[in-house]
């Protein structure tokens, strides 16, 4: 990857001197970039581009060249790729479309391409994109004039799925006053992906953050695996999130959706930070330039009294707290303002100080007296004020640096001036309250995180380890091979969780009315009775379900009653037998829940019973495997977790032990990649311990699922 | 009113030549906006300023003066009001600070202040703000330097309770393009409030859209009724919404905290826009430059797929359509595609068109024949597309006049070019689909609003009439006459709800046993009984409330228990009877409740029982009196809702009966000024009828409540 960001020498495939030629413009941009190595250009017809000859074959080029730059037809791809193979060149980008965003001869043209990449050990970027840009070494693939002062230098590393937004990043982050080491436009992702690029950006020395524009995520799990270790912010712009983009995006670079509620759950929960608009991601990123927030004490200076209740009601809003500035604050405060009286708050109103240069003077203090996590000062003013704040926006800039701390500047006046700010001041300045505090926020959660990944508990799997039976995942194997191709029977599904260590009403299968008196006994009663087949999907309807059998008389009525009524109106239904199980009653339901996405991998959900899942969508998901402190907030975010902490006067659900079969879960969708879909759905949860009263399990190779 | 945006000669009091003086920088700035009126100047020492003369005293100014601004220390404001007052001036600005915001000195002064200009009929802006700007006359009477092209002259109407945010918001507004016709800045309300400015902005020719930033409501049923008729859009952004801002926000203009759910309810039942900052109110405006959004057909074209795939999320995000072209429109497209193939969609990916002069063929194409409610190009373009893309921009913008449909003009290119669209065009353009989207979404918001007025029923009052019996008022009013100073016993209450037409479950007071088992021969069992009694606030805890009781010797057996228990345990309390009341089950709870806000006046509220809104917080919430539009809205903007319309296999509840009762309760709170808060918890709802069970009401002038 190092040689295709930082190349010793490149060659252009498909420059003409034609003049709607692409190719050209890209070597134009090259040269006019000022690239630091050697540019040599290929063509059809051997001719001149500016100084540089044009050759007309790869037997003319010379050897070692380290990455091909090919912009031709689709179909002439494959032959320049063969190419360059053969030529020793072991990098390419392709920008050419026309590939599985738009036909199907475009997508086995795409697995030619990749056949010969793979014989001579070649990656590379696109196909459909408009490549990469270095600022450090002067690289600018795209097929659009682009003038070197269009892309401000800096440390941002951007990836995007779509040429587009690349420039559009660019454009806006450099407007924010953010600049830009590399971006890379990855096209249709058919070799080099974005787990592959963001691995690379995660060690380039030359990258300080990363923002990744994706339309899709191939591989979910080694995105996430990559963000986990991540010391670097990851800021991930996603689209294509619902039915009305899904048929666009896949014409676009042949981008399947995701599962957005994973997505986001998967985001959360390894600190990938997720913008809503490119003018929010801006917004984060300017934030990241800054010293990071480690915690949530803020400190505001306001001119205006209007500005300062905003700041005030954003500050509760995003979570921060503003303490009382030390005696010392105001103390210095009082030689500013009007009559010495102040007004001791933070924010701290400065309505009435008409000498700015008490600003910095005011913020050093509390710097030093108070060493608050961030410290932001709103500032609004007319023209006539331009030099002053421009000096106090230099002097806190120094500030922030030398105490280690972000000052947020909110400067109001004209946009002009904001717009001349951010392109020289060289630190983050913020057209309005609302954004400093979402920067520091971003800033804020990014440290969490990574004070969260450093602090966290033993790996999950040691921890679950006590929880499960040492012999469970071989149990469990061993009873879903004798069901390949099959869906498994409600008593298999319960064995399996019970491999687990998960309580399990106790229940029996038993082939007829004997059998069932006989474990009756054993169980005891109440007892709930179900008849068993695969071919009866809803079981209630053809009266398959019985609750509350009191004793054996109401038992065997029962059986028989079922029995008769199934004989009756499903004569040929397979029975494969008769689940007895102990009627559990007086406990709270909860919703234990297992996916395995095509994208992230295992997942694990959990919910309260009744409508607060189907109706409030109130529910926690995560991806496996679960750490304790992961299952702790799964239960802590929702809403209803109130209800299980007792909110109607009740006593509490005995939490620890939820959390010990969320665990339980996890290791099961870890160990047993055959199964898709798990519900526990209840799991009965008591003031001590649990029981789970039903669970369904999906296997790969089903009917109707994936092998 | 008109005299103070539009005074014929103005006197600005306090001026001197001296440094520090404010109101001279006041009088400069009128001088610098080239005021079309007369200007006249006082100061306590006579002088001269520029060319104008400093008069020493009221006696030297001519008669009939308009307007006279004041800037002087607060101590001296009365006095000059009077003088005013003496000289026949009949409008003030009184910018000083020093007032109610201050000191309870500053307190008195503003009530000398308001007696004073009572007593000549005098009105005033202010105090502690900086006045007014109106570009039309060049009046500017802020206290600090403003140059004329600080303010871009237009069409928008400006109130602010702070000075500084008044300028943020000319600042923001200008850079985003909209122009201003007005600012005020209302400062303590002393006098004139934001409902006098409201109405005079909402009557005025040169206003076509009106914003405002207000740290408290005080007289919110005002505004909602001026909303409520009002054809030009209102946008409010409302701060001091938290704990934190509340102390600020009463020193920086003595402004009062609102209930911000009331806030909320309100803005959205009357249509008023509710930006959450300022960068969204700016995006608000903006999209009211443009003609209005009639429906939800959105037509998108855009240069990049990737802008394709954000704008189709962002358009299901914001609720509109994206209808298939017509035939016509991709007809007209062939020409210009390569290769003619087109991936026939909306969004339509230009992304292979190259010759930009296509676009706003392709879009008056799409007006023609596909009458869209709004249009909109997303145009991403390099430095060397400048002249083509702002040509593009002016053909768009005059069609958009031409066919009357707003064209949100997306345009992403570098923030300089962006910048000068914004000065230059005289049309909006938006830096990104998101906000184009949302300035489409408040534009049809308020169009949804102004159509749902103008085609809603016969007034709420005349419809309630069938539903609540003839004399329920005269009744209500004699009870709580009855009851003047204290709370109301449950038998009131339910009586009360009864006479208003809301069905009680059947019930009886009894004095004793003998009493209790006549009633419940009459009633019916089964039966609940409880204690009534004004000094047993929690009647469980005493074991005061029994259920179910299924016959007279239960009832006999625990009426003595519950006597005995009451005189064991609380032997003084005194004992106002016994409640026998039909026991009601299978009915789904509902909770109806009215509250009388300080600011809104009457509300009503609705929720379904049990956790719903106690956790979950899912209550809807009106300004009374309730349409019956606005009471299904209110069940039906509930998540819960599906709960009431059998999302469980259930019946539906009775629906139309839930609605009538939230009109008897609607007229309830409208004819008893009396009642501060009623609560009916639960209803319970069948799937016909529906029974109250239980009501409390607190009444104005009880222990603890405001008289």
């Amino acid at each position: 990857m190092d040689k295709i960001f930082y190349p010793d020498s490149i060659v252009v495939v498909g420059v003409s001197d034609n003049l709607n030629n692409l190719a050209k413009v890209i070597a134009e941009n090259i040269i006019r970039f000022q690239y630091t190595g050697k540019l040599f250009l290929l063509g059809r017809n051997a001719g001149k581009l500016n100084d540089y000859p044009i050759y007309g074959s790869f037997d003319d080029l010379p050897e070692g060249i380290d990455l091909a730059i090919i912009l031709t037809p689709a179909a002439t791809v494959p032959g320049y790729m063969e190419e360059c193979g053969k030529k020793g060149i072991k990098n390419a980008i392709i920008e050419s479309g026309g590939f599985a965003e738009f036909s199907e001869e475009g997508r086995l043209l795409g697995e030619q391409i990749l056949a010969i990449a793979h014989k001579y050990g070649m990656r590379f970027v696109g196909p459909n994109c408009i490549g990469i840009i270095n600022t450090e070494n002067g690289i600018c693939s795209v097929f659009l004039k682009v003038e070197m002062d269009e892309i401000r230098p800096g440390k941002l590393a951007l990836l995007a799925q779509s040429g587009g937004v690349v420039l559009t990043c660019t454009d806006v982050l450099g407007g924010g006053g953010v600049g830009i080491c590399k971006t890379v436009s990855v096209g249709n992702k058919l070799d080099l992906s974005e787990t592959d690029y963001l691995e690379y950006f995660l060690q380039d020395k030359a990258t300080d953050q990363i923002v990744l524009y994706l339309e899709s995520i191939d591989n979910g799990r080694g995105l996430i695996e990559l963000a986990r270790a991540a010391e670097k912010p990851i800021i991930v712009y996603k689209s294509n999130t619902g039915q009305a983009s899904a048929h666009i995006a896949h014409s676009h670079t042949a981008a399947l959706a995701n599962d957005e509620q994973i997505v986001n759950a998967a985001f959360k929960q390894f600190g990938i930070l997720r913008p809503k608009t490119f003018h929010e991601m801006v917004n984060m990123a300017k934030g990241f330039t800054m010293p990071p927030v480690r915690g949530n004490n803020l400190a505001v200076f306001s001119r205006s009294g209007g500005h300062a209740i905003v700041s005030a009601d954003l500050a509760s809003e995003f979570g921060f707290g503003l303490p009382p500035y030390p005696q010392e604050v105001y103390d210095r405060a009082k030689e500013f303002f009007r009559a010495a009286i102040i007004d001791e708050n933070n924010p701290l109103d400065l309505g009435t100080v008409f000498n700015f240069d008490s600003f910095p003077i005011l913020i050093e203090e509390c710097l030093r007296s108070m060493r608050p996590d961030a410290v932001m000062l709103v500032f609004n003013y007319r023209r006539e004020t331009i030099p002053t704040a421009r000096n106090i926006a230099e002097k806190l800039k120094a500030m922030s640096q030398a105490y280690d701390t972000p000052i947020g500047l909110v400067y109001f006046t004209e946009t002009d001036e904001i717009s001349w700010l951010e392109k020289n001041l060289g630190y983050p300045v913020f057209p309005e309250v609302y954004e400093a505090m979402s920067a520091f926020a971003a800033s804020r959660e990014h440290n969490r995180y990574r004070q969260h990944q450093m602090t966290t508990e033993a790996r999950p799997q040691e921890i679950v380890k006590e929880l499960i039976p040492k012999d469970a995942a071989q149990q469990a194997t061993r009873l879903l091979s004798s069901a390949p191709g099959r869906p498994l029977m409600i008593q298999e599904a319960l064995e399996l969780i019970q491999f687990y260590g998960i309580p399990v009403a106790p229940w029996a299968l038993a082939p007829d009315i004997e059998g069932a008196v006989q474990s009756a006994d054993q169980i005891g009663y109440p007892l709930v009775l179900k008849v068993v087949s695969a071919e009866i999907s809803h079981k209630s309807d053809l009266g398959g379900v019985a609750l509350n059998l009191k004793d054996r008389h109401s038992l065997e009525q029962t059986f028989l009653d079922m029995q008769q009524r199934i004989h009756t109106q499903a004569p040929d239904t397979a029975i494969s037998g008769y689940l007895l199980q102990k009627m559990v009653s007086g406990g709270r339901e909860v919703i234990l829940g297992g996916k395995r996405d095509r994208s992230f991998g295992p997942t694990v959900l959990f919910g309260l019973g009744g409508v607060y899942v189907e109706v409030f969508n109130d529910a926690a998901l995560r991806l496996a495997p679960l750490a304790r402190s992961d299952a702790q907030s799964m239960i802590h975010e929702l809403r209803s977790s109130r209800i299980l902490e007792g909110a109607r006067g009740e006593a509490p659900a005995d939490i620890k032990e939820i959390e010990d079969n969320l665990l339980r879960l996890s290791q099961m969708m870890m160990d047993l990649p055959d199964i898709l879909e798990i519900d526990i759905n209840p799991l009965m949860t008591f003031e001590h311990g649990s029981k789970a009263v039903d669970a369904r399990i999906v296997l790969r190779g089903e009917p109707g699922k994936p092998a």
